[in-house]
């Protein structure tokens, strides 16, 4: 069976690679890879009596794509939300037949003469793109994945695609997804609409669906007390969309990617000082967004025009304005760039922090940087950012920090150290691990942010594309419950080389350098990771309001949402996030 | 004998490339390459009565290194100079014994109580470099030779060591190049010196000198009438060295080269405002001496700080300040480079002249320029300056030039062409080309420079290191028969990987691309040719001076440094040099 399906992934791929040449970073309409698993044969589709179906199904589910789905036919949906909530539901579809020119209709939602209008809802085809497993040994997805046949891969539904009309293959299952941007200032009560599917020569299917509107209103995200750091890539964007880095055209096909971020309560703009702050890991690296010119006296030149567009971008069109992450002084490969006057080439300084060329680079870099970013009145917002590294780096890194301007922010995305964690701004440390309290009470008094992240490391809770989708609410309910002031992610747009078709990357199990699809297309990782933190900001309203046995109960559900929750629970992620979804629409 | 000596040279190379591990870019003392020619046997080395003997030879002759040589003895050489004149004499050496470390010492020259002290006279043990041929047709030396066997190589006498202290093999030939630069407030009269050539056993050997000073002085060089244009190579320079390019080290390597030029007349300063305007032909490629950035609004932003350093250096420490040449605006790969802000890379634009963004690329420096040599009050020295390429590329190049500021000088090295030669203040053209007389004539009286240029195309005369070293002297002496403002050869240090022991290059015959050496070391071809430069300018005295039949003569001897007086001489080239040498003295 396992060689089957090693053949089966290669086929997959050879086809994509040589026989079919699709377009390349499609934008549109686009063709999923070939299905590399076996599935329900044509005689089970064939013994269909009903040509095409169309059900309520579940968000934690991905269905499969040549399966008959097993599902609890319904044709009506109801959820709950508070005003200003985003809901979603999922639907599926299957067909026998296949459809021609599907496409999918949402009413608008009323409740007597008050409307939640058409426009504040969206429907879309779910689309499959291909994913591969946690390493063998169950524990993670880190390492290299450089030959693709050593992993199992599957197609997974996890995108939502934004193009409207599309063939429904014959035998296929396509999931519907379902979302309702609930009106801050809607009326509550219960509104229903309808969700309707026709196609060339189908007869139009309709599916009716309720959100009952509660009383509370969600604020805004960007006053929601979680603190979000998920990393954006620009670079991957340009290359994607096939236009000049930095230009208007860039920022166009920017700006409703970083719109969903902002949507989500993102705090933080990923910013790259340098040349390849990780050594190149993602498909598209990050280049430095300084222009660093040694003079032939020696003498160093900054600029700061792409880093100045672009934190004005995300600040004012977008804004996510809270703190500038600098990526980094500490980079995996210590070598660090210029453009050499002399040489007329960019050039490299190889050397490490506690070195005279180390303090030379970065100690006439920050101080003219901290000039530049307080005429700019971002000095109080900008952070100097490194990611784990031997602690007498991070010291001596921190050292030159502070010598060029002792009032720098800094932050940290690795271990708890004690040895300077005080000099940490802004801290974000492994899952599994903790903040002493008095130390996460003496970080708050000064006003320092103490967050927890995820990457490649953890089989659970994750958002790889293979990942259970209730594993996204999870992950930052997780943060709340564990004490920690947010999340941190390090990539939410690193996209692979065909990211809408292959999530599968050179390392580290699929999915997991990004959430977000090109078009932009969100996804049920994205969606549902979206509704973990609605409820991460209920949460936190409902603590500030709720008191007694209520407030008991709310601290008891989320208290499941750490690993020592998990260890006790019978629960599913699924089951744990539905269950805490369900108490906090019932206060 | 073919087959032997392809298999000497490949053994010569073999040896050199894996066996020795001679020291990379040596400045000291340096191993030669073994010598891949048949030559004369030990048994004829041994008959030799004398272990060693020194004597008076020719500077016409490249003695060879492991053959006795063919030589008059004698042991007093006497010569005749102007005041202000360098003259040169060769000695040579052979031994059957070998000489441990041989030291040559030459007195100061006498004349009664006046004296031309020791610090004007120098002797240089004349060391062996590896050479080719021309090509098979004979025709010249042009092309690739990336397979270096199918070229006959040989060891030839060319360079003019400054080790002063060196062992002489047993059964070899050492050349000695003296040489003797006459002050110019020199008495004229007879003086006298001797040579002495000492080792740790030997008996120091002596040999007698004598130069008639003249009455006649020379002009310094800087004030020659003759316009000389060897293009320089900083860039070789900086790697052969090994010092960063353009740093304090980097000035000082360059600085005897430079002021050997700048003492043979030298008249432009060789400048690059482009990576690669000759598509990286040499060995060490020039790069732009500009910094040219794109910024990420389109806007171009330029430095002059490198091309500042290097045309100050030229002027103000060397004394060559008449032509600052820019190469080029139609290089022979049509890519453009600029620093892009955006990518922080180094970018290139693929345009040509004609298109708009060629315009754009060249049209906005050069206005940038302009300001920026008016503001140095270089503007008036500084030549926009191509090679030789379509008629209808110059034109448009022409027109962005005319366009950028109408009083920017343009010059070419390359075919005469009636249609653009009026918009061309300096205007070198190919060995055997003429200038109309008229059109000569009224560039004369505009003040514009008319020169004529040798490369790989000639047989004869050339300075590739087999070249009889007459040839040097003859081609420029070629230029003021032809009734040319000078000369250009399009390198004089653009150095092989090795130069100092291997002059072939991967493309053209060897030597064309250098006649100065790491060291700086001189060569025989470089001081023949600075005799030739010294007779140009002694014809440029005397014929405002001489008038009648003296004047006539002078003329007529002359005119046979001509293609036409080539053809109808029997003479060769080092009787025609040495007949107008005495000539030239008698007066």
């Amino acid at each position: 069976m396992r060689n089957t399906f090693i053949l089966c992934a290669l086929l997959a791929l050879g086809s994509y690679s040589f026989a079919q040449q699709p377009e390349r970073f499609p934008l549109g309409e686009y063709q999923e890879l070939a299905d590399p698993k076996p599935h329900d044969s044509d005689e089970a589709w064939d013994q269909l009596s009903v040509p095409t179906r169309l059900s309520w199904g579940s968000t934690d589910i991905r269905y499969t794509k040549h399966d008959i789905p097993d599902v609890k036919i319904s044709d009506r949906w109801r959820g709950k939300a508070w005003r200003g909530e985003r809901v979603n539901a999922q639907a599926v579809l299957w067909t026998r037949t296949g459809i021609e020119d599907a496409s999918i209709e949402v009413s608008e939602l009323r409740r007597g003469s008050s409307v939640i209008p058409a426009s504040a809802v969206s429907a879309h085809f779910v689309r499959y793109v291909m994913t591969d497993e946690l390493n063998k040994d169950r524990k993670g997805g880190c390492g290299v994945r450089e030959n693709k046949a050593e992993w199992d891969s599957s197609l997974v539904a996890d995108v939502l695609d934004i193009v409207k009309i599309r063939d429904i293959q014959a035998r296929s299952t396509q999931p519907i997804w379902l979302r309702v941007q609930v009106p801050r200032d809607a009326e509550p009560g219960r509104y229903k609409g309808t969700l309707t599917v026709t196609g060339k020569s189908a007869d139009p299917m309709r599916l009716r669906f309720e959100v009952e509107v509660l009383q509370r209103t969600l604020p805004e995200a960007k006053d929601w007390a979680f603190h979000l750091d998920l990393w954006q890539n620009p670079y991957a964007v340009a290359r994607y969309y096939q236009v000049p880095l930095w230009s208007e055209a860039h920022f166009e096909a920017m700006r409703p990617i970083m719109r969903m971020l902002a949507d989500a309560g993102q705090r933080s703009i990923t910013a790259s000082i340098m040349h390849k702050p990780w050594a190149g890991q993602t498909q598209d690296h990050f280049d430095s967004m300084v222009t660093r010119i040694k003079k032939i006296d020696g003498t160093w030149r900054y600029d700061y025009a792409v880093f100045d567009k672009w934190v004005e971008f995300m600040m004012n069109e977008i804004g996510i304005d809270d703190i500038i992450s600098c990526y980094t002084m500490i980079p995996w490969a210590l070598t660090f760039d210029y453009y050499d006057e002399a040489t007329n080439r960019v050039q490299f300084i190889n050397t490490k922090p506690g070195e005279a060329a180390y303090a030379d680079y970065w100690g006439s870099f920050l101080k003219d940087f901290a000039r530049h970013l307080r005429q700019k009145g971002w000095f109080e917002k900008t952070s100097i950012s490194m990611d784990e590294r031997p602690m007498e780096a991070m010291r001596e890194a921190i050292k030159v920090i502070k010598q060029a301007d002792p009032e720098f922010k800094i932050s940290l995305a690795g271990n708890y150290h004690p040895e300077i964690q005080e000099d940490l701004y802004y801290l974000s440390i492994p899952y599994g691990h903790q903040f002493p309290a008095d130390v996460k009470k003496a970080r708050e008094a000064k006003g320092q942010i103490s967050t927890v992240y995820t990457c490649c490391a953890e089989a659970f809770p994750n958002t790889f594309t293979f990942s259970a989708p209730a594993e996204a609410a999870w992950t930052v309910l997780h943060a709340v419950a564990g004490g920690y002031d947010g999340y941190l992610r390090w990539a939410v747009n690193s996209w692979t080389i065909d990211p809408l078709r292959d999530s599968r990357f050179r390392t580290w199990a699929a999915g997991d350098t990004y959430s977000i699809y090109p078009g932009p297309r969100s996804s049920i990782r994205f969606e549902r990771l979206m509704e973990g933190l609605q409820d991460c900001e209920k949460i936190h309203q409902l603590r500030s309001e709720l008191k007694g046995g209520k407030l008991e109960k709310l601290n008891r559900t989320v208290a499941k949402f750490t690993p020592e929750g998990l260890a006790e629970t019978q629960q599913s992620a699924s089951e744990m996030v539905d269950e805490l979804h369900r108490l906090l629409n019932s206060f």
